[in-house]
């Protein structure tokens, strides 16, 4: 897994694949209407909103912002626009958008709602991607992400530096306890009835929690083992174990991890750091929009 | 505003309103299968899963989950469930569900990814109810909410005690300094506005930052003001000037506001305390699912 | 409420808000086609369709015309268009409009079929404003709508220059005696709930049909008040009593209310008179278009 | 066309067509939940719920408000229900439902929407049939339909005793004055046009007003004849000539039809008569829901 | 039925009609990106792609693939496309596209699934036109479309130079055996009951598979016949009778129609010759993709 | 990849993810009405469908038969059904069913139209597992399916006893010779990209030409090969070349497959042969429906 060390690539996902997303989200805030903006502020009225980072971040997810004010105004426009995956200071311009007024008045909150979200988790990747620098070895998310925001969280991650697992329960194999308890406990018919069915472009990764079960998985022909809330000496005992025995095998480790943990299990030898918290629990970054008219 | 110290009700919104949120989170990870589960268990296998907290916790949302399992399984049985807005200690029981094995599996983590997130803002809203009780102000959510799960996180909030600001730009007239700035200053002019165009049957409020934006509020016709950043003092002080003028006004804080210190903006004579941490940055609640057969 | 007097903004609702309501309308007349067009007129052929009044009426919904042309030919230009609001007369021209000749024939029906009721619904509107006109009572509509036009028949209604009511069951609080019927019959029970609960945004308005009712209303704290059914006489001592003992409640009288009586029934001193007659029974202004090629 | 004489069948249109009508406008009536009675109704109660006529009328649309019922709560039960077609006096019952007394409050309104437009069409096609009865000619409604509702509308038409014509642009030819206007004013090219490319199922009905142009359709190959606009001489003419040169032929009046000359016209000896103010003018009737708890 | 030997026109659907279709195509295919592309091609990187023929094929549904392009890249640009309708030879070029590489690779495959089934069935329409070609007889379609994809199917039957039958359920008259076995046998009731309650506008065609049959349809009023599963011989008589009785009928044969037997079938004096195997079994038209940088 | 010499299995999928296909289906054919039906058959007819096999076939989508009655009418029952991947003979029996007449009638082509589809892929893929059998290869399917039912088709193919490839462009990397070039034609670079973003679960495939190629891509680190368009001769010596260098490698052969030459194929030792034949040019099978009332 040599290769698998360098950044990934910073490629926003397709608009077709998110657009939907954004009309969902501008249409449970605007339900018929800003009631305050339209008694208010003239049709025709133009404006030009910017809005700033009240504290450093990692910038990820401008695009989606700018869809929102387009969703409300086609023919708004982009003045000036933090790069994608940039780091922003306090008090730095992230948007910079020349448009109908009501508009961006009205867009503003959905703008900022996924804009915050998908900078806080940026911000928290580019943390922990700078925690196992040089280790050899890459953090991933996981499938814990907002429902409905996957995609949008799984490219903040790679924005700040992470990588993504599977996206879903489609792309990818992971055999974990509770499949092994449906199937009578035996990873060996698992894996095996696995790699009848399964296209054989995927792997089949395994879930163990100590060294007998990975030795049951390493039988069973697993290519990948996830090794679950293990501390950093089990880590060590069970990477030195399956390097031996089967040298390209992919190990994951996972369970537990933080800021403070990661670099010590990164340096145990696997390939790969998977952790929740990427996705679920990153604090929202502080934003502000502001209206020049 | 003294009938409003009570405890909000803890009413689910009904179905009808959130089972698309549900059906796009399933289609989310569930793409064209899990093809882990599909490959390994038999078609008809039954088992019960159990949802035990990890970490204490107030319970939201397992009419959620529930409906996760019933879209992928319609005869899913729920055999125990832990009531809305109940405490339940590490170890505890959430849901416990007997169905089809590989629904289970399906259904899981999307499950999960909505309670974890549901049951973490009610805990944190109950820390912030708790924080106030007693002293006659409410601490209320904003409209920063996470994009698409709006309904299930203002549920969250009142479950966890706490209560709801406005839903969304409609049901609710909230002048920030904004719509005043595109209104060319005149706070009068907005307010005036304001009141030609709404429907009667909502309040007129208005975002200050100091005394005279205050004072110009008030003299405009403002119904319910938001004073916006002030330190304790400012808001003693501007309770104090506010009630004297127009002792029936709403007076809402908010800007800043912690755990730590939500306590003493209550006791600065609020009505309202409004924070949008509740919803944006809520630690998601660690929690687990174990699969019986 | 002396603000609340001046003629309502007439701005449309933003597109994104209706987009979906003229493609469902065009899907449902269009189906898999125009046949007799597509047998008959050759693709590429162009032409121009003018849009008459064939009886004077009031210009409501020219831009849904518009968009119902431009869902079917994307480069459809429009020549002349009246402007929403105005008065026109028999003869009358709405809307000149240059595209593709089959798109034009296609669209004809739906684009005449949504104007010819926003228009009769503006009409009505502009009878009734002119009714009540100088009194300083505000004509306002119901959510007596058509089921899935609520939003452009609420805007053909400020069109015509009366006001709107609550738009939905969430922008608004009005207590019916349904509500308090399953309340117990108790009105203060009623409004003491809504109280803890509601967000402070909303006012909370009561339905009351006779004085004494009037009077526990009052009692439980409404901030306005809906008198039901009430005849010119009784309407006039129910205001004199609610003004004396609060004079900022707000006063919506409601219940057979016509042309010809509205005038009587603001002059008696509410500030609010609904009726659903203004979008459930407004004939549709005869109008006509015609293709010259 | 003396097959054409008898009643229509009153078939409601199968669910799967117009549940989507339904569930779009409760979400359009209940946006975020019924904000009133969610404060005021705890969760659980149960209620009666009777809708009663407060005017007579044709039933129409009974099945459409309990459909929006059930949308609310799945457990809704119906006591009593008015049969499709039949005549209800003031005070008559239309529908007695018991269940979740919330849902039953928040149903109320687009029930009754439904539900008044229905029996409104119903009412006035009852009367537009009794005017004709016995003449052998049948009163058909038009696309003039509410954008959204056609397929129901339609069926009221049908309730009440009138007869449908063709029910989009799919399912019928009709060259129209735009369509020959179009094809350079041939009305023979337009009709040879038409039976090279059309389905073999559908006959060729063109528009005409006056002797002349109905001599150019029936040598064009007209199998049916829209004679509009005519006064009664005109049309007794028409018949008597188009009779003559083509017995088979199937003749429509259209045009100017009203409850007083529908029978007149009907008695010029035209198969049918159309008339769009069956659906794009019909008053609603007066409806009213109570609840007893 | 003279006019109906023409070659039909060659008019696409428009676009309004099929964009779900792509959409829900694209969406099937992309998932959540395509992971070969996005982890390869640079974003940014402008590519230009050709389709060729792999065999002889006429040229049906060109604009679809253009659509899946579009999709992902609005500013496609398209160089050269074959015509609709016209026939290529191996190695001949169908469309020549220059946009963004990465939409490119993304949209091929959606893009040309559409294409070689839509050229597929333009082809093996375009054999049984030619087979028929001089008999005054027209092969049309059926039903037995490829559900969802019936406007495109039934498009590329008439590129090909066959024409359509109805489209669906609602736009033709179709007595069949099932109908008339669930009327208690009676083709007489059948065909009555259909004249009273269909619109006008549709003829009313019966299915009948024998000679004592047929005399019954025509005794009942039918205005076309579908003679199913007769042999050449059976349909010779049948039209001769049926003929004699009712020179204006529609005759329609059906049932075992072959490339090889659809001529003796047309020269039996039918006006149509219906056949399910242009849509339900065309097999695809060998096309590929390639990319030029 | 010995382990993937079994038969797959053969599990439906879950409702949830073909519904609104067969929605979709039903709403193309019955439009707004089965106009026929509606007309003749009164509404609460009851009676029995059964759909029999014209020629031999291997059954697939009875699931999807009974889904579209049911989506007609929920109460429809399900007497006699043929067990998915069974062969049925000619005048065997699929299912039969009881429910309303009309229900039956209306849903009848649409059941048809899908079940026709799937088992001609099922009968086919039952035809090429044979061909195989024994081999130790496996036949699986490709992304060439009909745009909108590839969940249906490819489980069509496992019901037939053929395997399945990538699903859709995320949950496999295959790079072929398009990616190649657009990467300006080095293998090397394209696995390398590929490897640094491709989450861990998903093998990386390269297609090949040649044998320089193969030498490439397996230089690359290249863990799966597509032969593509290679003579048995040439296959042979491939899988010769491959083995030795790489013995874990899996080989993939695809161009010009056909049930004559598969057997040949698959003795040359690769893993897998792919054809996407199996979905894009299948014959329907004759299946036909007959009521019973």
């Amino acid at each position: 897994m040599a290769g698998m060390l360098s950044q990934p690539a910073i490629t926003p996902p397709p608009p077709f694949l998110y657009r939907d997303i954004i009309s969902r989200a501008i249409r449970e805030d605007l339900n018929h209407g800003d009631i305050t903006t339209s008694c208010i502020i003239p049709a025709g009225q133009r404006a030009t909103a910017v809005i700033v980072a009240k504290e450093p971040c990692v910038v990820a997810g401008v695009f989606v912002a700018k869809e929102c004010f387009l969703s409300l105004d086609s023919k708004a426009e982009f003045l000036t626009e933090a790069r994608e995956g940039s780091r922003v200071e306090a008090g730095g311009l992230l948007l910079e958008c020349r448009g109908d007024c009501a508009c961006l008045l009205a867009g503003e909150r959905v703008a900022l709602n996924f804009l915050q979200r998908m900078c806080g988790t940026a911000t928290l990747a580019s943390r922990f991607a700078q925690a196992v620098s040089g280790t050899g070895c890459r953090v991933v998310d996981t499938r814990k992400t907002t429902p409905g925001l996957r995609i949008l969280e799984k490219y903040a991650v790679r924005t700040g530096g992470c990588f993504n697992h599977r996206f879903d329960l489609s792309d990818g194999i992971l055999i974990k306890d509770n499949h092994i308890a449906a199937c009578g406990g035996s990873v060996k018919e698992a894996v095996s009835r696995a790699r009848v069915n399964a296209p054989h472009g995927l792997r089949i990764e395994v879930e163990v929690s100590s060294l007998p079960e990975l030795e049951d998985a390493l039988d069973a022909g697993a290519e990948a083992v996830l090794l679950d809330n293990m501390d950093c000496t089990e880590l060590e005992e069970a990477v030195r174990y399956a390097r031996d025995r089967k040298p390209g095998i992919i190990l994951e480790a996972s369970g537990g991890v933080t800021l403070e943990n990661v670099r010590d299990i990164a340096k145990t030898g696997v390939d790969i750091v998977s952790t929740g918290s990427l996705t679920h629990s990153a604090r929202a970054v502080d934003l502000s929009m502001r209206i020049n008219s």
